[in-house]
């Protein structure tokens, strides 16, 4: 079993969970280069992906053809388009490494089975689903209500290690800047 | 126990929970006026709410003092804070009755109290919370992706109950325009 998964288990359950070696047949390691990708528009979200190390971003492609991020997934994270994973049908979105990543495969399939037979995981998925939902409802009042100027002071203040890491044209495109906006912001500010 | 939350739980869980009059104690009926407040800005969101008739919104004040709303809740949805309702922190926002509203309330505490002796309902907010996050991230792609026009027809397609009953002040500040532009734009359309 990954001791990245199962310290979040443990964490997100308060140690109330301790069958981790019966789980991890579920649960498929794989390794992405940068830039390869997970999930395709048109294609199934077949699988909820874990990143173990490494980035994942999901986007589409806007009515004029530019790549648009909508959510990125560093460390701990899990990641899938949660429409066409729950009803098995084509996505509107592409999943793809950012930088060389590791990370964990759950199927569909792997995982109603898994939480048929280990049902005291329905709370794991529901607290990992839940602060999702928290962090969605934060990103749409940030969308809606910031300055773009705001918005990334907003980020650099709240996710520091996140907007060092990520190339400067994916936070530009994730924060709907022209790349030329963003680098004359960090000149200003001096980061 | 309301008919409805039963048959939502029922759904979701494809019959396999019957213990309906049990869990009852754990809901609070709740009546709300028109534009009545649930949750302000400052307050801690104290309690999940399940809507059984009418409409219930979530709103921020932003940098221009203007409401602008995150998400709304029709019958069969649950809406809270869930920053602050998993922290019991204070909130970034409002909640309020779009029309007179009948809700369910369930505390934090009784949510939690539910959960522990009825471990069964973790599949069934795990659901909640998972079609929760697949609508936000539809909801960010539309927020980037779409030109105004072509968000005020998508949304007229896709939730032609919604588009019905919002007031249109509140839809035009939902979609991020202008009462006037809307009112051009279904003038244009002849809806």
């Amino acid at each position: 079993m990954s001791a990245i998964l199962k310290a979040h288990i443990e964490k997100l359950l308060q140690h109330s969970f301790t069958d981790h070696e019966a789980i991890e047949q579920f649960f498929v390691p794989i390794t992405l280069a940068k830039k390869q990708n997970l999930l395709t528009e048109g294609a199934i979200c077949r699988a909820n992906y874990f990143v173990l190390q490494g980035c994942l971003r999901m986007f589409f492609i806007n009515e004029k053809g530019v790549e648009q991020t909508v959510q990125f997934a560093l460390e701990h994270w899990w990641l899938a388009d949660y429409t066409s994973f729950a009803t098995q049908s084509p996505s509107s979105f592409y999943i793809q490494a950012v930088e060389p990543t590791q990370a964990l495969s759950l199927t569909y399939s792997a995982q109603e089975e898994l939480l048929q037979t280990h049902p005291q995981l329905e709370r794991y998925f529901r607290l990992v689903h839940q602060r999702a939902h928290a962090a969605a409802q934060f990103r749409i009042m940030v969308l809606y209500g910031y300055s773009r100027e705001a918005l990334y002071h907003h980020f650099v203040r709240r996710y520091p290690e996140f907007v060092q890491r990520i190339p400067q044209y994916l936070l530009a495109s994730f924060l709907g800047f022209t790349p030329e906006y963003l680098s004359e912001l960090r000149g200003r500010s001096g980061s």
